[in-house]
């Protein structure tokens, strides 16, 4: 199923389910985790007559850091006299909490954000890059002291969404020691219009995972195959797919909650960028331009698609 | 004014304002932000006999940074042949989120973290540690792409609690390079139990700012004069003071929404853990024991105390 919450001519919002080029209309909400049942009829309403809002009102947002290739490519061109992956890489499926509450739908324009790309110089982002990346959506909550078992992790799971973590790659090279990227990507994040099931994402044998987890991580590596495009002003310049990561969705929800942390109903969970082994299969203009640029001039659409999760669609502007 | 949610022999959550030794009852509600206006009264009930609940729904939780005295010593301890502090920090107020979810309420028993305390060394942190800081509660929002200004900032703000930022520091030690702390801090974040409103606040000039920060970040530095305590097992460790954080709050929130992000109601922004220039005046045990321990053992209850916000209370179970 795909699911989303939409408005006619701006009236409520409705949670709606798409099929096809019509949206079958599930009754008022503003949230697709607040659908009881789907009743399964409904009014039909033509796809080109919604607008879109936001599927769910996200409660907490961590974005992981999960492809190999993307820490890597990130660790070479920032470290190059060190090992490209830091210590812990291997061990634990590294992520951060990003802003819940700046989190928009596809569509949405993206005002390029103002910062401090070096001491005192403040100004508008010259490094504005995408992160083309996949998000899990918690339909199940779990309750705090409570590790979640990886193999039950995927019961909490309610369905994907395609995620743009938009990201200005000077104001985050400035802020981040010690405590993390702040305001390089809190300006906003984008994703997709619906939250996609995860009964209709294809399920594959993920990569071997050297050295083994430790055992609350331990499970048979799977991902997901989902060919994706990243499209920058009508041109395809990226096809990674989502079976390179090498973390999985289960084992990061066994780590977030391994230390008693609870997940809401609502919480998204992201892949981070979603890297592949090619240089045509990177996930962000710095990876594919190895940091020279050019980044998003004012004017750019972005457009990341991956069936069947839809797309995400943002225009910059100044 | 002091706001909190309570409920009664397990009854319904209410909104009541405290005075004194009595709880004045201002109606059904189970966040302090939904009071639409105070009516002044309501029935009374002896404070005694009421059960504090979480005063609100936390939106985006943001933890920053703002003790001079706190980030020197924890450079000096992790990066004795560096200068302590990184070259960031007095450019702008350093933050991060935190995970909004695992926010709770005083007197909330803190079941002892598992993590990775080295690599594939899974088990109980052993340096266990509590964070002295206030927090503000965001009661007006700002709109997605439209920078609070500074001298405005304080609009924004509903009033102030005190806040326990449980951290376990093996795991955030082995964890945090590159994106910052995540399970070292997300398994709970301690709140006192109402939230006081600004007005009740002692508002005194703040330190001298070195250099002058940037334009939207310039207004007279300011503090509050609040004067702390950290009490374990029933002895006063430590006593800092608000009134020495390097920066304020006004300008935290200036900085967070410079590059566009939002405020939502029921954001929390917390300070970073308050410590002054004296060796009685740190607010972590890391720092008051310069890394070697002890740390929080099992059974241990930290108390959180500053007038006039009251106290934050917690006891360590296994």
């Amino acid at each position: 199923m795909k699911l989303g919450v939409f408005t006619v001519a701006g009236g409520e919002p409705h949670v709606g389910r798409l099929e096809g080029d019509v949206v079958l209309d599930l009754g008022l909400g503003d949230s697709v985790l607040s659908l009881v049942q789907d009743s399964g009829h409904g009014r039909e309403v033509p796809v080109s007559e919604v607008q879109w809002r936001l599927p769910l009102p996200v409660a907490d947002y961590v974005d992981f850091y999960s492809s190999l290739e993307h820490a890597t490519n990130l660790g070479r061109m920032f470290r190059p006299d060190q090992e490209p992956l830091t210590p812990n890489w291997r061990h634990l499926p590294i992520g951060y909490h990003g802003r819940a509450g700046t989190i928009v739908v596809s569509g949405t324009e993206i005002r390029r954000p103002h910062g401090q790309r070096r001491a005192g110089d403040f100004g508008p982002s010259q490094k504005l890059d995408v992160e083309l990346e996949l998000g899990f959506v918690i339909g199940k909550p779990s309750r705090l002291g409570e590790p979640v078992p990886v193999e039950r992790a995927l019961d909490h799971v309610f369905g994907a969404v395609l995620v743009n973590d938009w990201s200005a790659r000077d104001i985050q090279a400035f802020e981040y020691v010690p405590l993390g990227p702040f305001l390089g990507k809190s300006f906003a994040t984008s994703i997709s219009a619906y939250v996609t099931t995860l009964d209709e994402l294809t399920r594959v044998p993920g990569v071997t995972q050297e050295p083994e987890p430790v055992e609350h991580l331990r499970i048979d590596n799977f991902a997901y195959d989902i060919p994706l495009e990243l499209e920058l002003d009508g041109e395809v310049v990226s096809r990674p797919n989502a079976r390179h990561l090498y973390w999985n969705v289960a084992q990061q929800i066994a780590h977030l909650t391994s230390n008693g942390a609870s997940l809401r109903v609502g919480d998204l969970l992201a892949t981070g960028t979603i890297s592949g082994p090619a240089e045509t299969e990177r996930g962000s203009l710095i990876e594919l331009t190895w940091n020279e640029g050019p980044f998003l001039q004012d004017g750019a659409e972005v457009v990341l698609r991956g069936a069947p999760l839809g797309e995400v669609r943002g225009r910059v502007v100044p």
